[in-house]
């Protein structure tokens, strides 16, 4: 009871003490007006702690008396209110490229990365300029490539889209305008993205269509058709830096460069292409807020990839823009390095891991891949894919997916890549608490085939 | 020095009582920790005044040493590094439908319709129920609706898009699947808003093409043709709560309801059409945001728009839903009638003050607006439309667009709307200092036209 009152006195000197020096200065230190309702619903779901297994989010709490709200998100395999409980029987998803391997980084940058919106930013359909990208941001991307020397930006055109998924179909439209008498044939080497042929599909243009493999036509180029052939590179899947396979007057190239960043892939040189794409979602880890740039060099095809985006959208939201400028201006702090060093070790890290236990199995294998010169780390560097291009070596297994499945493990079937069933893409990029698990279920199966080889063959 | 002594003193008695209470309580409030750096960059931002006529935005102000910033954005109409000077020289510009009218209610609202995101908020392509919406969004969104009553949303199918805009050709392309032999023809009445014509061109699809205005398909609709009529009620240029003017078996509608809130339009019923669209841009003013809705009775048209939506951008941004959500909970605040009353009062009065002063010319006219029963308000009520619909009388002039340009009035021209160009479009949803300039550049032009007339008309 003393001690109780004693507090309550000290409180009431403080109010005393703070209120004649300012109505907001406490301690000599800024205090907030408005601002404070939005700080403190944040920082009361970041306290949530999940048990280190799952996160709470802003929009999960707002509506308090809605009966279908968990506050808690778990990871796959926590349950319960709080994410305590382990569920024992649970698989493996490495199905998605959720980036959640980067989610650590912005925890540690909480201060720097926080952006407080308020309830009238940027109103207008455009920026004061009349266009709907901010220019700003465009130089902050600038400076990340200049850094990290992974694209030459300068004298470039730039196009925002709601992740570059939404500039696949800007980038074909604008390509196979006016092309020639036929429909643009877009194609694209296996194994590949699935979404190059789904989209163009989607669209079931007058000016361009799917049409399959490069392999199709590498010696049929020169005829009255226009080419649009999709490179990826780093590969979605299989990591590899590729090149383009078709050449000719008639050929163009949309370089999807979605994973060439020090993370995923030595940098050899900066690219330099004609049309190239790159996503906030590879780069920060923020898949969820479609945020993606297109890097130009023909004004013209920079003009009919701008009506795309007005008349599909009307450009990319400005809230995401300011959310990516913000990520942006954490990312070139200090020497612009740290991000880098932090994603490259967590994919080299879990890609050696993965090898070490593959190494020990014959029934699967990985897509070979080697250290390789890297000009952003002055050094050679270990390969760290986003993905691992798993195969299923024994002849009688040729449907990859379900042997991984009845183990408890999903990945994406090869078909989905237009490639051999054999094969299977398996994400490396979601939570550590996810690559644990896969990493698991990995060592019970190649323990369980070490168990049922013979012992000559074992020892050997 | 006395004085100075004394703070220092003071300052370093706070420091040593509120120590011992607790890191993070001073003056018992709750005190912020990672969210500060946040809260003060965005109150630092909202402080800078830009003289009344102007706004800083966070997004101007981050890249600090950034040459080409200008930190106030300044109305259209004043200038300066402040927006204080006002340029007498300057033309109304009336062209856009940026909903700036709405700012004032939010700048009221500081306190409550703050965000602050943190560097991890969703950064998945997810919400936990693996979909691309969120479930917590669509709740509101209901709740906006039932306040208002003026959508049926009970057992119907949500789709989230990037603005309304998206939402067009997803609607376009699930009604025209399979369809019939012959692409499907999308058809409007004139006048209508140009971008459902230029979005559907843009495609160029095989399933479906823009053939016009309704007028052309009237008694012309059971043939072996889909038919697609975009109907916008109230309709973008004119007010009217128009209905849809084709009918029969193989006639799909499209409801833009864009417009459809007690802001600019009585609420005669809750609509309740097969499909119908909804935008946040003209609920809250968030034009920037591109956040926009689809209320979908079919399911199988839902499927086929979620794979578009899945296609074209992976759904909607996380961080646009999230602030969406932000700005809807603050309509449902209270009785939830705030915003409704202040933007009906302030269109209103715009709509009086303009047909005032043009009610004294013979040679412009505007759009017969008459007042009606709002179940909203219970009442009878006055228009308020968000567009003035003008006509120039004078049989010598026939492009009106032209007339008013050289009176300092930029608006759009009717053929924009595939209207006659006697026709033009006057934004009556910018901002208050838009709006005083545009009245007052009426007003010139309403007294020469009576100082030219002859004294026995002006007098009659």
């Amino acid at each position: 009871m003393a001690k109780r009152t004693s507090a309550m006195n000290l409180a009431f000197i403080l109010i005393l003490l703070c209120a004649p020096i300012s109505m907001f200065i406490c301690m000599g230190e800024w205090e907030p007006t408005w601002s404070t309702r939005a700080a403190e619903e944040a920082e009361a779901v970041a306290a949530i702690p999940c048990s280190g297994h799952g996160r709470a989010y802003l929009d999960g709490l707002i509506l308090k008396g809605h009966e279908h709200v968990h506050v808690c998100e778990c990871n796959s395999c926590n349950g319960g209110s709080d994410c305590f409980k382990f569920l024992s029987d649970c698989i493996a998803n490495a199905s998605s490229g959720d980036p959640y391997f980067l989610e650590p980084f912005w925890m540690r940058h909480a201060a720097s990365s926080a952006i407080l919106v308020s309830g009238w930013h940027r109103m207008s359909y455009s920026y004061s300029d009349g266009s709907y990208i901010s220019e700003v941001l465009v130089k902050y991307i600038q400076k990340v490539h200049s850094i990290v020397g992974n694209a030459i930006t300068k004298g470039r055109y730039f196009i925002f889209g709601s992740g570059s998924t939404q500039l696949f179909n800007a980038a074909v439209y604008a390509l196979s305008l006016n092309s020639s008498v036929s429909p643009a044939k877009v194609v694209a080497t296996t194994p590949y993205y699935p979404l190059y042929r789904t989209q163009t599909q989607l669209f079931n243009s007058r000016d361009f269509s799917y049409e399959g493999d490069t392999s199709l036509w590498k010696n049929n180029t020169d005829s009255n058709s226009r080419f649009i052939e999709f490179v990826t590179s780093p590969n979605n899947p299989d990591g590899k830096l590729t090149k383009r396979v078709l050449e000719g007057p008639n050929v163009k190239t949309i370089y999807d460069r979605a994973y060439y960043w020090p993370h995923f892939t030595a940098i050899p040189s900066p690219a330099d292409e004609d049309l190239m794409l790159f996503t906030i979602s590879k780069l920060t880890g923020h898949a969820g807020s479609r945020f993606g740039w297109a890097i130009i060099k023909d004004e013209a095809v920079y003009q009919k990839m701008l009506i795309y985006l007005q008349l599909n959208t009307i450009g990319v939201s400005r809230d995401v823009q300011l959310r990516a400028l913000k990520l942006l201006d954490v990312i070139v702090e200090g020497d612009g390095k740290e991000i880098f060093q932090f994603a490259y070790s967590t994919m080299r890290d879990r890609w050696i891991r993965l090898k070490q236990v593959i190494s020990e199995s014959k029934r699967f294998s990985l897509q070979k891949l080697s250290p390789q010169y890297c000009t952003f780390f002055k050094r050679v560097r270990d390969p760290s894919p986003a993905y691992a291009w798993l195969k299923c070596e024994r002849q009688e297994e040729s449907n990859c997916y379900e042997i991984l499945e009845a183990a408890g493990i999903i990945g994406r079937e090869g078909s989905d890549y237009s490639a051999d069933n054999r094969y299977l893409r398996l994400s490396l990029i979601k939570s550590q608490d996810d690559f644990e698990i896969l990493i698991n279920k990995f060592k019970s199966l190649v323990a369980k085939e070490m168990e049922t080889q013979p012992t000559i063959i074992r020892s050997a």
